[in-house]
C-alpha cells in the first residue's frame, strides 16, 4: 500500500475525515524524519482551516502519545491524577492543588512546563526556590510518586517527540490557535504522564489564548469528549482570565503567595488563588473517588488545605526535589505604578501585563531566555473596584530597575477606566463534568 | 523595521490583504533560503484557503519574476509575442503558431516546459527531432530571436528561482490548485521573456486541470487582468480540452501532426489543432498590430500556413537548433485499441488517456523520468461520432509492447458511450481581450 503524504495533505485540504492509518503513518513519519516539516506545515494549515472531527483528534492525540513513552504508573496504587490549565497570568494554582490532593493520598504526577510568551510556567515557579533540582529520570519521577504522592518533572525527551517537534513547527507557522491541534498537544503530553483522571482549567479572556469563554467551552468540551473516548475521567472547569490571577505575577512572588494562602494568612487579593485551588482540588478529589459530591470533596479540600497538611506536603515536595524554601528570594527593587485617573478599574489587557512581565524578565519571550527568580507584578485592584488618580494599582518587582519606567508605562496602559461602578467578573463560570 | 514571517503567515491566515513589502520580503527571503521551505509551505497553503487579490498577485508575480533576469530583448526590433496554455493532451499548437507568427515577421522568444503528469511539453516534442538542442544560453537566445524571429529553449537557472522553487514546493504540499498561485507562475515566467504581450490559451474539460469553463475563465481574467497591470497586451481563448487535440499524443507523432499541417495534408481528426494554432496565431498577430481586425488577422495566419512559409520557418527553426526533420523517428510497433460497444462516443476521461501516454513513456509520472520519443496515441474518433464495437477507437504506439495490453484496458475505460446522439464540443467557447 503507497503512502503519499501529499495525498493526506489534499484530503484535508479539502475538509475530508482522514482514516486513523493516515494519521499514524503521518505523525510517524514525521517524527522519525521521513516526512519533512514543509509537508507537516501544509497539514496543520489545512486542518487549520478544515478541522479535525473528533475520531480524527483521537486518533492524533493517540499517535503523538504513542511517538515516545508513556510513564509506567502501574508501581503507584490507586487512582492517579492531575490538572492541566490554558495558561494565564499570575495561575500558580498547581502549587497548591498538589499538595491538597496529594495530602489526601491521591497521586499526582505532574509533568509541567515553562512559562513562554505572556503566560508563565510552573517549573519555572518552582526553580525561583534555591536548590529546586526537577531534573528527575522518569525512574526517578515513578518512586518519587510512589513515596511521595507528588513529583515535578519537566517534559523528557521520551515524552511525546512528536509533539515537541509540531509544538516548534506550529509556533513559526501560524497554526497554534487549531481546537484539534490544541487538544491533541494537551492530552497526548497529560496522557503520557500515566494518569487515570484530569481536570480541565481552561481559561477564557483578555489573558487567555481563547478571548471569549464559547471558543473556551467548546475546547473544554473537545478535550473532555477526547480524553473520555481514551477511556479516562475527567472534569473541567471555566475559568475567567479576564484580570491576573491572585497578588503576584512572577516566579519567587506567586510561592510566597502560595506559601501565604497555604499558611491561611488570609489576603483580598489572593483569595481568588485559593479558591479556584481548592475547587480544582475537589473536581481532582471527585474523580478519584473522594468526597461523594463535588461540594463533599471541596470541603475535604478546604479542611487539608486550613489544617496545614498541604503546606507540610508542599514542604516535603520542596525537600524532595532539594529546594530550601527558607531562602526564597525577594527582589531588591520595587516601584509603584500609579493609576492615571480616577474611576472603577473596567478592564485589564491581562496579556499585556504578562508581557511586561516578560520585559521584567519574570517571563520569557524565546524558549531559550533565561528568567529572574525575584522579578514581577504586584496586583493591588480588581476589575470594579474603585481608584483615585495617583493610588497605587501595580509594584513592579525586580533586582534591576533599568526596565521599571518602561514597564510602569505599558501597566498604565493595560488599563481602562470606567465612570459608573462595574461588577467584578465571575472567577468560575462553568463546571463541565 | 522588524519582519517576522509568521505574522505574515498569521495575516494571509485572517484573510487579511498583504502589503508590497510582505509578500516581496518574504518571496526574496525564501530565494535566498533565509525563511524555511515549512514557513513558506504554510503561506501557500493559506493563500490557498484566503486567496489573493488582483493588487496582490500582481504583487506576488512581480517579485517572482525579479527572484531572477529578465531577458534583455532591446535588441530584436518591434513587437515581441508568446502563448501560453494551461496544458492539455495532444496541444501541440506552439509548434505551428510559432512558425506562422514568426513567418510573419513578429519574434517569438519562447522559454518552454516539459511534460509532467498527464500532459505533455513543447521541449519533449522538440528534442524527438535528432539533434535538435533546446540547451541555447540567454545570449544565444537572444541573437536567435533577433536573427530569426523565433527560438525554442527551457526555463534556465536564471530565470525565476523563486517560481522554481516555489512550483516544487507546492508540488508536494497539495497547493498547486490556488489561481493566484498558478497566475503568478504562469506570468512570472513568461513575462522573464521581456515580451510585449501575450495570448494565453486557457483550457477546461476533462483533460485540463480546470475541469469546468467558468473556473477556466476565471483564471484567464485574473491572468489578463495582472498581465495588463504589468503594462503588457494580452487576450486569451477559452478552449475545450474534453477530448484530445487533434489525431495524435506523443512527442515524435505530434512533430508528425504538425508538419502535416503545415504541408497543408488535411486529415478529419487534425483540423482541430490546425483550427486553434490559427486561431491563437491571429490573436498574437493582433497584439502585434497585424490585420486590424481579429478576422483580418486570422486570413494573415491562414495564408501564412497554406503558402508554406510557416512550414519553411519550422524548417529554418530545426536547423538552429541541430534538429534533422528529416529522421524524425517512427515506432516500430502499434496496437489497435477497439470499441467495447456500439454508440456514439460521450466522454473521455481525457485526464486517464494522458495517464496511459506516461505509462507508454510518452510523458513522464517524475521529472527525472526518461521519455520515448515514438511513444505514443492516436485516437480515430471524436466526441459525438458513432462507433461500432471491434471498430478502432485508438491506436498505441511505441517501440516497446510491453504496456499495451495495460495501455489497452486503461483506453477502453477512458471512452463513455451514448445510445442517443450526443452533439460534439465546440473547441473554442469563448474568446476574452
Amino acid at each position: 500500500m503507497s503512502f503519499l503524504p501529499v495525498e493526506v495533505i489534499k484530503k484535508k485540504r479539502g475538509g475530508a475525515e482522514l482514516t486513523d492509518a493516515e494519521i499514524e503513518r503521518f505523525i510517524d513519519g514525521y517524527t522519525r524524519g521521513s516526512i519533512p516539516d514543509y509537508q507537516m506545515s501544509a497539514l496543520l494549515m489545512a486542518i487549520f482551516f478544515q478541522g479535525m472531527s473528533h475520531a480524527e483528534t483521537l486518533t492524533l492525540t493517540r499517535a503523538m502519545l504513542h511517538s515516545g513513552k508513556v510513564v509506567d504508573l502501574s508501581s503507584v496504587p490507586g487512582f492517579k491524577v492531575d490538572k492541566h490549565s490554558t495558561g494565564g497570568v499570575g495561575d500558580k494554582t498547581s502549587l497548591i492543588l498538589g499538595p491538597i490532593v496529594a495530602a489526601c493520598g491521591v497521586a499526582v504526577p505532574m509533568i509541567s512546563g515553562r512559562g513562554l510568551g505572556h503566560t508563565g510556567g510552573t517549573l519555572d515557579k518552582l526553580e525561583s526556590i534555591p536548590g529546586f533540582n526537577i531534573h528527575f529520570s522518569l525512574e526517578q519521577f515513578v518512586r518519587a510518586v510512589r513515596e511521595h504522592d507528588i513529583c515535578f518533572i519537566g517534559q523528557t525527551p521520551e515524552i511525546c517527540p512528536a509533539d515537541r517537534k509540531i509544538y516548534a513547527l506550529r509556533d513559526v507557522t501560524a497554526t497554534v490557535e487549531s481546537l484539534p491541534l490544541i487538544c491533541a498537544s494537551i492530552l497526548s503530553k497529560k496522557l503520557a504522564e500515566g494518569i487515570d483522571g484530569l481536570v480541565l482549567d481552561v481559561k477564557f479572556g483578555s489573558g487567555a489564548f481563547m478571548k471569549s469563554a464559547e471558543k473556551a467551552e467548546e475546547l473544554a468540551l473537545l478535550l473532555m469528549d477526547v480524553a473520555r473516548l481514551y477511556g479516562k475521567k475527567v472534569s473541567a472547569l471555566l475559568t475567567d482570565m479576564n484580570q491576573p490571577l491572585g497578588r503576584y505575577a512572577g516566579n519567587a512572588l506567586e510561592i510566597q503567595e502560595c506559601v501565604e494562602i497555604m499558611k491561611n494568612q488570609r489576603h483580598p487579593l489572593t483569595e481568588d488563588t485559593r479558591e479556584l485551588s481548592l475547587r480544582l482540588s475537589a473536581d481532582m478529589l471527585l474523580l478519584a473517588g473522594q468526597g461523594g459530591t463535588r461540594e463533599g470533596a471541596y470541603r475535604i479540600a478546604e479542611e487539608t488545605l486550613v489544617s496545614g497538611r498541604a503546606l507540610a506536603k508542599f514542604e516535603e515536595l520542596c525537600r524532595l526535589h532539594g529546594g530550601r524554601l527558607a531562602e526564597l528570594p525577594r527582589a531588591k527593587k520595587s516601584h509603584p505604578v500609579p493609576a492615571t485617573q480616577d474611576g472603577f478599574i473596567a478592564a485589564f489587557d491581562t496579556e499585556a501585563v504578562g508581557y511586561t512581565g516578560v520585559l521584567l524578565r519574570a517571563g520569557r519571550a524565546r524558549a531559550e531566555d533565561p528568567v529572574d527568580p525575584v522579578a514581577g507584578i504586584e496586583f493591588h485592584r480588581r476589575i470594579g473596584e474603585s481608584v483615585k488618580k495617583g493610588e497605587t494599582l501595580f509594584t513592579v518587582h525586580g533586582d534591576d530597575e533599568t526596565p521599571f519606567p518602561e514597564a510602569t508605562k505599558r501597566l498604565q496602559k493595560a488599563v481602562t477606566y470606567s465612570l459608573q461602578k462595574i461588577s467584578s467578573p465571575v472567577l468560575i463560570l462553568k463546571t463541565l463534568s
